[in-house]
């Protein structure tokens, strides 16, 4: 007889059914390759009136949480229900009560992984989130285990599905931004509030997780420097496309010593590099490790069946856990109390495309360079397109070598106060 | 004081090379991640005259395996040297001395697996392989952990370095099969006999591994049809590139059923499949799970320090069962119990490329586009070119909607006895 593994779910929306579709349907093939049966005991969720289209005879369904907790039998908890409260009470509390817990839940990790973390080991229990970066991807696994052996050196991530979907339209089909956001609203791959998607505070939330496992502690959710890709429009994609770039927007994690660049932010991509070919909804993260080298992992980064998939995957290294009671262990790449040091926009260098509109009128390329030679900022292209007809304004767009952060938010600082340029200047950073 | 867990290295090539190279120079960052400390103790070898480039200061250096087996000590052998024999016979013998083994060799695997890991069931030892499927990439932990949720329903793998390497030389230079040969064997990404690479045997037998993972148990080397890249000419890569494909040299693994369908043979990818992009000398493992969905795992397939790295994460993954000396296990994915069977290539249906040099006459495409006609298949794309000048043969190519194997072997049979046929035709199937 395979060991018995009780497990209870804690919310069950989109993700948390996909876990009990798997639980239920694979029962068997995940006995096989496992050795544990693994038994759906319990399910929590406030809504009983929805039709999850799965079928949960025999499995018990209540609206209190409670009832997990106080049950000895329930070895795991799967909490799926998302946001930071009640979820990090509910955690805590499992925790607490000797539960493992597995979770998809990302901006309750970037915000709360600490103390987690902290409890889980205080509890002497496993806390696993193979799903909350990546979706499907066994990205986690991957940087925990696959690549231990290694520094890793730089992540590079497309995280975000919906700023890809967007991105991707635009670049193939000419979109502006808004017809892009429309269309992938209207396909399920953005919210009716795309806030946190297209600001980009999703992917940092997954940069977050990410940059915390390759530096061994947790980073500091709120230092990270985030930009969306709100304000670009199709001419950008275009100017880029024509200079041989794609845009994308990256999660970017870089060793540097001992301090760690992280960002997320629009960026111009080499249009032969491999991540330049991750189109639509998917993602990927490009690791490099200081023996493996460059390597990348590529897959579904959200929807039902490809997160399930990933929280299946913890599901079984728990059952490693639970079978060894005396020293079991998954490895846990982050250690709770060692910070790790970020470095400030202002200490790093980039390359950039800037693009301004500007007064058709003679001398001003004149002025604008001039403003960037004074900070030391040296150009490498220029385009000025010409004017036809009744339109007022120009755009000129611009790439550099690569600059000082400090040197290029002055010299920018100075343009604006040009009468000459519109407002709407765009800075976005090249991929190195 | 963590626990100590003694290696052995038998060969120290390249790979065994790199591998004492991170165990003596990432002690400490082993031991943090893991609370192990893996110590280097021996290290066998033929020949301790060759400058390695390492301090094996220390370490019980020899030339007699048996040291390695007779070491109560020693815990872990990690067999490096290559080759069928002896290799095989000294794995057995440390696997029946109780050692667990960890191998790079996929020749080994490829045609020993079954013995090997009946042995380690019936010796209550792990025998692990992560460096022999595509180098540093963590192909067979994600295969074997990360989508254990999923039914594997389709494995497309670049997985042969030296290929891949051609093939993009030629694809991007216009150099022939063998310009690009010799360019690959100056810069040490072709052996001098590169036989087993451009034949396609290495990849059959990596495609050995990944297949018998998926399918839960070993597949027979010698029933994958194995075609290599060697007939393939400047002409025909220009061709695919304006249909819209690349040619690359994939391993492929579809389940149908209960069977698998497994070959080795050049394939017309789409220009925009993220396969397509995949260059020069690395590999990529396009992974298709029930739920995961499309996912792929790119890197370097090759190398010391890559493939060092992935030996190193089997040694990290042992730790765990050493330390958990009552069931503490690593899921083996592979029941050596288990039988799978494979279609031949008579079952199968594919697309097809197929090119002909022809005499310049006339009714010449109408008698090959009959012999089609009368075996059911139907062209979907025909390119004639003019001749010019003195030649006398002018290539003819043709893409076929899907038609069965056996159909298109018979018409070729036909077709070649037409005395205006030259016999160097080349048939390809395309990406499906």
């Amino acid at each position: 007889m395979p060991k018995e593994v009780n497990i209870g779910i804690l919310g069950l929306g989109v993700v948390g059914t996909g876990v009990a579709k798997i639980l239920l349907e694979q029962k068997k093939l995940l006995t096989e390759r496992t050795g544990v049966e693994f038994r759906l005991k319990t399910v929590v969720d406030l809504d009983w009136e929805r039709d999850r289209g799965i079928s949960l005879d025999g499995i018990r369904t209540t609206t209190d949480f409670e009832e997990l907790v106080q049950d000895p039998e329930i070895e795991v908890v799967v909490e799926t229900m998302g946001g930071i409260e009640p979820a990090f009470s509910f955690v805590m509390s499992a925790l607490a009560a000797g539960k493992h817990v597995v979770t998809a839940n990302k901006a309750l990790i970037a915000l709360k992984g600490r103390e987690l973390l902290e409890k889980a080991r205080e509890c002497g229990v496993q806390f696993l989130f193979e799903a909350s970066v990546g979706g499907g991807i066994p990205i986690i696994k991957s940087l925990r285990e696959g690549l231990i052996a290694n520094k890793i050196l730089r992540i590079y991530g497309i995280i975000n599905g919906t700023s890809n979907y967007i991105l991707t339209k635009m670049h193939q089909e000419g979109l502006d931004f808004s017809e892009a956001l429309q269309e992938a609203q209207a396909k399920g791959f953005a919210e009716a509030d795309p806030t946190l998607d297209v600001g980009g505070g999703d992917a940092a939330h997954k940069l977050t997780i990410l940059a915390s496992l390759a530096a061994g502690g947790f980073v500091d959710f709120g230092s990270i420097p985030v930009e969306g890709i709100t304000e670009l429009t199709s001419l950008d994609i275009n100017f880029a496309k024509n200079f041989g770039y794609v845009i994308k927007l990256l999660a970017i994690c870089r060793f540097n010593g001992t301090k760690l660049d992280l960002r997320v932010h629009p960026t111009l991509v080499p249009g032969d590099h491999l991540l330049a070919a991750v189109n639509h909804e998917l993602n990927a993260i490009f690791v490099t490790g200081n023996y493996v080298g460059d390597t990348m992992f590529y897959g579904p980064g959200a929807g039902q069946s490809p997160t399930a998939s990933a929280v299946v995957s913890d599901l079984v290294d728990l059952a490693r856990a639970i079978l060894q009671p005396e020293g079991g262990y998954t490895l846990q790449m982050i250690n709770p109390e060692k910070n790790v040091a970020l470095f400030s926009l202002d200490e790093i260098a980039n390359r950039y495309y800037l693009r301004f509109f500007t007064l058709d009128q003679p001398g001003i390329l004149a002025k604008i360079s001039g403003v960037f030679g004074k900070y030391g900022i040296s150009i490498s292209s220029v385009v000025q397109l010409e004017t036809h007809g009744e339109k007022n304004y120009v755009p000129i767009v611009l790439l550099t070598h690569e600059a000082p952060e400090k040197a290029m938010f002055k010299a920018l600082d100075e343009i604006k106060k040009f009468d000459f340029v519109r407002p709407d200047l765009l800075r976005l950073r090249l991929f190195k």
